[in-house]
């Protein structure tokens, strides 16, 4: 007996969030629309300060970090918080506001999602 | 734009077996030189039409397409041809001369270690 629910893999509440759309890219040639929606997550991840940060949030204790723990990439913080805007804008982090700081924490599902789009037949 | 070519993300010597240059992304913070390497391959998947014209490849039947294929993208041909060869120095595409046409093949260790690179902790 468990009451445990299976989690959403869509968060209703995020409407702003890419919710990866589409089968994997070898099954069949993709539409423009979903070509549109799943080249912005990947191209949120093909920047290399990007994908630095990406790492330090994804890597750091307990899946969340603030901008305080993660500017080590060797650019000023309003280029950090600028990159983690851009990551959050591709449904790849999420952000919560907790008084001084805003933290940061990856989305697995969206992840996963991405993995799924690299699946070879 | 760079002349800069992806490094080989697979050891030369184990074609068969998937070695990602990297730890997945969520693993630790990724270095800067790992994150530029690996960003040349979210960014070549990173445009509509480069994911457009790959899953076209990746999904053809026996796994690879030439141009006279997949032109049906909405582009010239000579931009068909500048996409494809984007993909292929990323490392997501292998190209042979056959007659007339090159024929392209999706590389599927590539895109496994990508996967990898997804994994979440």
């Amino acid at each position: 007996m468990s009451n445990v629910k299976a989690l959403p893999l869509v968060e209703p509440e995020a409407p702003d969030a890419v919710v990866p759309c589409c089968p994997p890219l070898s099954e069949r040639p993709f539409t423009a629309e979903e070509a549109e929606r799943t080249a912005r997550m990947f191209k949120a991840l093909g920047d290399p300060v990007r994908l630095r940060l990406f790492s330090a949030v994804a890597s750091h204790e307990g899946g969340e970090a603030c901008v305080c723990d993660i500017s080590d990439v060797g650019v000023s913080q309003p280029t950090v918080s600028h990159h983690l805007k851009k990551l959050k804008e591709a449904g790849l982090l999420t952000s919560e506001r907790r008084g001084t700081w805003v933290y940061y924490r990856v989305e697995p599902s969206v992840l996963a999602a991405m993995g799924q789009l690299l699946t070879v037949r």
